[in-house]
């Protein structure tokens, strides 16, 4: 079973932008144990490639890198796995594709999609937007309580994700939460090493 | 070898709001003899959903249905083929993923790019776009000329693409093309039907 603490996104629109590449080996050697790479701008050509780049980087570390919604891409890439939304390919389809040994994550909103994805065979869960974030506008803040209940209900990895920092980190922590996923806390800082470090030394003391 | 006469994308951003299945009926009733959905905007949920539907009318039809881009949504759909573009995934890793017996069709705008792709193992290639178009403002028309220099150096079905309408289709058979596609001269129009039944019987004159 996969298993990590501090999971960071490489998103395209949130890094200021810089390269992925760079991005990435910065989140790296701060600290990150898992590396997403989400990307709705650009084209499949210019994922593939971005993609590769951080899969060399991520080999070296023996983390895994997960590619964001595009199952073709993750194919492509020979990346670990790949991170779905609730409107993206159903997780079987997902699954025939990428293979057995592969990583399947699914962004999940409540109980009921959490205890859905994990009896659809998702290897790990994201919840929430427990804060609310400038990069999921749409989305509603789920709050802190159902960190709770999902810790209570639902068997495989589950990390919690939605406008979570510095300064929010110990609530989701207090909540239940041992795994946390961002995007704009570390990607989007000026110091993404730094940023990711103090992440995950907090994370390390639980 | 793949053949057809009228090419029918079927653009979600061209079709006027409605229902891409409902378009994609429409000129298949006009005379379409091969479809391909694009939707860069919506859900890869979405555009399944939407491929299904269009799957089960061009199979009663017998023609293809080709997805753009998107191998995995391709193959999600059990859709006849994928067209991808110059910044897409390249040939062979859309064919190991969607498999020999299905059609990979490459978008070119050089002799140099049509070469390459039916050396790369494309089963047709587009080539244009041959007027300027508002479907792909960031492309410099190629004009009718590319299209002679094609129909003299390419073995597979080639299928001319950019701004074509009853109003220059003649100019472009009158270059050599026998295949011609088209987006907002159909999914575009009104009368979808009747669009598609015009440049069909003009197509069926050649």
């Amino acid at each position: 079973m996969i298993d990590f603490k501090l999971y960071v996104i490489i998103d395209r629109k949130s890094s200021k932008g810089r390269d992925p590449a760079y991005v990435a080996q910065e989140a790296i050697e701060g600290g990150a144990d898992i590396i997403q790479l989400r990307d709705k701008e650009s084209s499949a050509g210019e994922i593939l490639k971005a993609g590769r780049a951080i899969l060399d980087l991520t080999r070296r570390k023996k983390i895994p890198l997960i590619i964001n919604d595009r199952v073709d891409i993750a194919v492509a890439v020979g990346a670990d796995g790949v991170h779905l939304g609730q409107d993206d390919l159903p997780i079987g389809t997902a699954r025939s594709m990428i293979g057995e040994g592969k990583i399947i994550g699914l962004s999940t909103h409540s109980v009921s999609q959490a205890l859905e994805a994990q009896e659809n065979g998702a290897d790990y869960i994201g919840v929430g937007p427990v804060f609310s974030t400038p990069t999921k506008p749409d989305y509603k803040a789920v709050g802190v309580d159902l960190i709770r209940e999902v810790r209570d209900r639902i068997r495989i990895p589950f990390v919690v994700i939605g406008g979570i920092d510095g300064s929010n980190i110990d609530e989701v922590l207090a909540a239940g939460a041992r795994r946390v996923a961002v995007v704009r806390a570390v990607c989007g800082a000026e110091d993404v090493r730094g940023a990711a470090k103090r992440l995950k030394e907090r994370l390390n003391k639980i």
